[in-house]
């Protein structure tokens, strides 16, 4: 159940790069839960991280790692997310990124490592590297399709959007997989996405490329205000294809690109998440500056008597007026403040709309995809964020035990 | 059902002050909706309000009363929060006033109003007036249990504490009534607290008095992170008993009084959220000063993940310590951080507490009250806030329908 269609697109083959999915066994026999990407000699590879101060093991490796050498490869398992492993953990997360480097002849510090999965547990080395050798076997440049369903967790169905731009008469693709966050099973951490573009682009170029994309789309996403130790998103070009540049007059078009495929999946990921019937989309608008209008707009997305409500389509405006109310913005004049849902104005002047018909506000209710939009009537910001409901099965499975 | 057990304290009657409880049909029949307070020439009275910026007309017009007059009565209806209703709301709230004072005959600001119950629908003014007389005709000075009960909503139980000290061979007492906050029902508004002393004190004094005392209580608990728009506490010194100044050798007696029967009042609101089956308490020590160590706090208690594994009895460590990491304190030290559940050490230096046994843990959880204690090393200041967790019937009750 996913509130709303989740993309799983065709996935053509990028130059340049090679994708490999195997099962390993990691926590749970038969199931693909590890995932190889091969990179080119000319490939360069940005990445964001969780900001979450107690990150994992590999999210520390693969920072570090990154610092010093051009990326070969990722290794990506499910089922462990090697989080608060302490030192034993960084050395295990080092010995799977050696074992693999060997293989593929790179240096270790060419292997970038992503877990997820359960926090607290040793990482299966043994079980993990013994499945390296499948994993290499199987790469291959059609391998996004299985390793977007490599990737899952606890996601209901797996995520994967494909966009394409012309550069001089070439294609160039933009492939992007992800899984879901937030809404996530005991002690499962995790989002992780990752994007390949087939093009030779400069690393610096590159992250900053990626540093927009993902404030437009991971970074607008909130399920339940939880920041996991794990997330992290990471952007290669192959380094086969054509050269671009931020000067070049594709760039834009790879951008929209970029962003584009970076927030169906970030939407993606809210569609799925854990007990998700409605996507909401939070909308505010006429803000002082970008800071307050994202305050606002979290107030909303965070409040559990809000998501409650649209988990019932209830169209509960006073609990939305009353997030705004104390998302602490200093001199807010209730009188200028509006709310619509979708298309029906619901607070005008603070109070309620006098045109406002409670059948409307059921009929809007009744979507899978709502629009809040507040006008705050004191500035020109706006910002605009994705979140979903709160409903029985958030609760039931993040109550489960961890077995 | 509730989280542990609540306090119904048998609640003497204080010299100076009369309470009167009817049921006036505000929403519901054959239920005590209506509570009025009456108070002596001599009475001082202050209070603390909520700071959602969209506080509700009585709020705007307890404050406004305060301002210009000494009180000399309380009107608190439940049923209708008489929040979201614009001018129109503090017309009605204006008027309620109005009705009790000429009945009183006291001025119209002399009268606090306080409401509670669904937003955004007009309060019955009439209905309200109408039941004015026979709540005048039942003040009494034992009137606060009938009181504890007229101010419910969707509390499961009253909640009253009563605590009395000696001044000069001379008893003084320090009764104290509170209805639920936070894991409330659809359009249920607010947390409500009346507290009065059967002593003589400026009404300066007793500000200071009740804003120490909310510090360490009613600011202290959170059950949803939801503020409500009718949020309050007054205190009230009835004007007849010994005077009390803080130079007054009985005045540390006092506060202390005060202080414990707003901490029991507000563990209570928290005990009994809805579908709360766990008291949760969280200390957070070892900070560099008191905010990040109630960021830290807050972050852990608002976390759906937690309160979550805790409605579970789950002992995941791991999100409590994911919780403090994203609370985003600069230059956290991870292999500082530790957390004990109860007497249980779980996490040192960052990671698993190598002497920890599952057992142990499961041991703690299945208690009503747990604390959590995070010790982050880098400091000495510390905080304590209580919560609850987060079970199936806060969904359920939340997600109702306003019917």
């Amino acid at each position: 159940m996913a509130a709303g269609t989740i993309p799983f697109e065709p996935m053509p083959p990028l130059r340049g790069l090679r994708v490999g999915t195997v099962m390993a066994g990691i926590r749970k026999a038969d199931r693909r839960d590890l995932v190889v990407f091969a990179l080119g000699p000319d490939a360069t590879t940005a990445a964001v991280f969780t900001r979450n101060a107690f990150c994992a093991a590999p999210v520390i490796l693969a920072r570090a790692h990154l610092q010093r050498t051009r990326p070969r490869a990722l290794l990506i398992n499910t089922g462990n997310a090697n989080a608060g492993t302490g030192a034993a953990g960084e050395a295990a997360a080092r010995a799977c990124c050696a074992a693999l480097a060997e293989r593929l002849g790179c240096a270790p510090e060419a292997v970038l490592p992503f877990s997820t999965g359960v926090i607290g547990e040793p990482l299966p080395v043994d079980r993990l590297t013994a499945a390296l050798p499948a994993a290499v076997a199987a790469l291959a440049p059609d391998g996004w399709a299985d390793a977007a369903w490599g990737i899952m967790t606890t996601d209901t169905q797996p995520k994967a959007v494909s966009r394409a731009f012309a550069r001089d008469g070439q294609t160039v693709t933009v492939n992007g997989i992800a899984k879901g966050a937030g809404m996530i099973r005991p002690d499962m951490a995790t989002m992780l996405a990752f994007v390949a573009v087939d093009a030779v682009i400069d690393a610096a170029d590159l992250q900053s490329a990626l540093e927009g994309a993902a404030a437009g789309s991971f970074n607008r996403i909130t399920v339940d205000g939880d920041t996991s130790t794990n997330d992290a998103c990471c952007l290669i070009a192959t380094g086969d294809g054509p050269r671009l540049t931020p000067a070049d007059p594709a760039w834009p078009a790879f951008q929209a690109a970029l962003d584009e495929v970076c927030r169906q999946l970030a939407q993606a990921i809210v569609r799925d998440g854990e007990g998700a019937t409605k996507f909401i989309t939070v909308a505010v608008e006429q803000a002082r500056d970008a800071a307050e209008a994202r305050q606002v707009a979290d107030a909303i997305a965070h409040s559990p008597l809000v998501k409650t409500a649209f988990f019932a389509s209830d169209p509960n405006w006073g609990r939305i007026l009353a997030a705004v109310g104390r998302a602490g913005l200093s001199e807010l004049a209730l009188e200028r403040v509006a709310i619509d849902l979708d298309e029906v104005g619901v607070v005008r002047g603070g109070g309620l709309d006098p045109a406002y018909r409670e059948t409307d506000g059921q009929r809007v209710m009744a979507r899978t995809d709502i629009t809040i939009a507040v006008r705050l009537g004191r500035g020109e910001a706006a910002v605009r964020i994705w979140t979903c409901d709160l409903g029985h099965d958030y609760v039931r499975i993040n109550a489960e035990y961890r077995t």
